[in-house]
């Protein structure tokens, strides 16, 4: 499929991936900023200010916008990470202009102190909401503790003192300084006519300021080794989170390490799902590979009945240390590509799919991959591929977060020997 | 695309819409058996048995189901809903033989009586779960109170009596009779060769019995009116769920009614949504048209703060008045219009959407519905078929179930007014 890319004067990038069979389009607004580029003083402010985007430009109220979405039937919507705010919306090919109207105009939002206020309140109940998500908690804390001082370990949401403490003017400087259009890459694809796309995005955006994109802080940490338990007793199940290094979004090795994780944890099939879930011992189990820019991890997880935790953690050590030892074998390899190449092509057949994927490429590889250079990469990994991988980030070498009723939990010995 | 049809002598029918450009095919088996099918005495053996489908059969132990599944890379699953029993994957296309292997084997399972007895228990975890899932179980008893004594208000899972009290050879003999040739419809799409796929399935299905295939109690039912109140003190929010009858699945006037819960309920932009949840008096609400075999149902719900929950329930029985009385407007229509064509594309644009459709389609509708089919019906709703859809499915006509802390909720006087 035919990709493209233009770069306006002031530095905005716009990327796209055509293909004239699609019945629709998707696109989305990259803002390369996310918690890691935040200072304690402001924790928060990006996934707050990515809710202030709705409420309204210049152009624009709060019900004008989400009436504009709706009229073009628009299927939209944003979300925060550690390093990206993204806006996206998927729509039938016709309504391409309304669509890069809309979010274009909103990424310029008037950030109204009124609205500010009323939002700051939705944002607070949304902190307490998901402080009540055990899962999500775990997460949260356990990144936190890995990470120690990292900026990776910045909360995503603020805490209720940040957030309270913000006032309009530090995120209308925090949007000024990051919303700027060298820090923003527009992302295509589907069913769409690539000069006219350029077009519609050149109206807008040329006269947004270049600024100075930048990030602070990237290097790979091996995790501070913490060992955690936070009592929850309001919580039914006991949920176990470690951390260990990883390769970042740029690494060769980022293949094997997908391969590795799905072999030790994915949700049908893995060394856990046999170890744990199918024989009852917990309630889930999971391990997937997560990828930054300039540093990567391993979760790895379970939740379990509370008198199992201790045994769990234990089978957890003993998984990790077999790993870490003896790599996976050929036929876990083989698996583990079978699925890896299912899920890039199913992901890959819908334009949401490509442009996120396409968006993302671009974002930490500065390049276009296709679903073949995807797929091709994957279906490339070795058996040694895997071992340099465990050698150069050891698997078993972990930071450990439980969260749930137990007051306490022993720490295993060494690296899982028990 | 090309779409193909072939019946075994035994009765059992196969589908296939196939596309060349798809890097992908799902193949689902639609076996036309649900809750509705069951008799008291044996309620929730439907979807016991999906579950021991996946155990074994005599090729096959509960792990070569498995790790044959996972070999491939398939995305898998089944679900059972009250007409339905659907088991499907969606796989690379190189491993279309091994995938209809599969699936064809363990539809023809050992159902061993340890096996049964081991699943049992995971069932009755199940039950327990959704059980304390408040969405679920308002929706659960909403249906059960609203169908009354028609079938369709079985339950899915069944309960803790029913589950128990099952045996094995109960569940041989609902297999037997059900999962017959003439019961099932095997259906294809995306990338896959017709004439190879019909010898794969004829291999293994044309021994099959070929059954008396057979529904009871295909009727409409306006509902018994109920209003109940069921007090559940662990949860905090309180659920209210209205069902009224709509038009069954194969009637001419299902698009219309889908725009009109699309116009009241969709989660963006909907009457529903701007009178309740952009105020902040509702923490979600929804409306959803469910279409059946001979009947269909509405369903609008809310979820909010307990206190709340009789102003909302006002609210929301002076949206139903307003609805009933004057339809819906121009504008409104055009919009609802917009989302329904863009969900519909969107839909269609996987395999395994594909796959549902024309499924879902053969089983209702006897035909096959192209996606252009689809979009030319939604876009030629107009006002009147909205105004006749009222007429002859009055919305307002309400039956009622609260589930939450309350311990009452007053029952507004008659269709909405205060």
């Amino acid at each position: 499929m035919p990709f493209h890319t233009h770069t306006l004067a002031n530095g905005l990038q716009i990327i796209g991936e055509t293909s004239p069979s699609a019945r629709s389009a998707a696109i989305g607004f990259f803002v390369r900023t996310g918690s890691r580029d935040e200072i304690q003083a402001v924790s928060g402010v990006t996934h707050f200010l990515e809710h202030m985007i709705f409420k309204g430009s210049e152009r624009r109220s709060y019900l004008d916008v989400n009436r504009d979405f709706d009229r073009i039937g628009a299927h939209y919507n944003a979300y925060t990470s550690e390093e990206n705010t993204v806006f996206y919306a998927a729509i039938l090919p016709e309504y391409l202009p309304q669509a890069v109207d809309l979010l274009a105009d909103i990424l310029r939002p008037s950030l109204r102190t009124e609205d500010f206020e009323m939002e700051k309140k939705v944002i607070l109940e949304e902190i307490a909401m998901y402080d009540d998500q055990p899962t999500w908690s775990a997460y949260d804390n356990a990144k936190r503790i890995y990470f120690a001082t990292h900026p990776l370990g910045n909360s995503i949401l603020g805490s209720p003192d940040s957030i309270t403490a913000l006032k309009r003017d530090q995120m209308y400087e925090y949007f000024q300084r990051r919303y700027v259009a060298k820090n923003i890459l527009v992302a295509a694809a589907g069913n769409f006519d690539w000069p006219a796309f350029v077009d519609l995005v050149a109206r807008q955006c040329d006269r947004w300021e270049g600024g100075q994109p930048g990030r602070q802080g990237i290097r790979e940490t091996p995790g501070s080794g913490m060992f955690e338990v936070m009592t929850k007793a309001k919580v039914n199940q006991e949920h176990v989170l470690l951390i260990s290094s990883a390769p970042p979004a740029d690494a060769r090795l980022r293949h094997a390490a997908d391969t590795v994780a799905m072999v030790l944890g994915d949700d049908s099939g893995s060394r856990m799902y046999w170890a744990l879930v199918d024989p009852g011992l917990a309630e889930s189990a999971d391990a997937s590979f997560h990828d930054y820019e300039g540093a990567g991890a391993y979760y790895i997880s379970f939740s379990c009945e509370p008198g199992q935790a201790e045994e769990n953690l234990g089978v957890t050590h003993d998984l990790l240390r077999d790993l870490q030892r003896d790599g996976i074998t050929e036929e876990e390899l083989h698996q583990a590509k079978s699925k890896i190449l299912s899920r890039v092509v199913r992901g890959s057949e819908r334009p949401m799919g490509r442009m996120q994927a396409i968006g993302m490429a671009w974002t930490y590889l500065n390049r276009y991959r296709s679903v073949d250079d995807d797929l091709r990469d994957f279906d490339a990994v070795t058996l040694r591929d895997v071992r340099e991988v465990l050698d150069r980030y050891p698997i078993d070498r972990v930071t450990t977060l439980a969260l749930g009723p137990l007051e306490k939990l022993p720490r295993p010995n060494g690296n899982g020997q028990k």
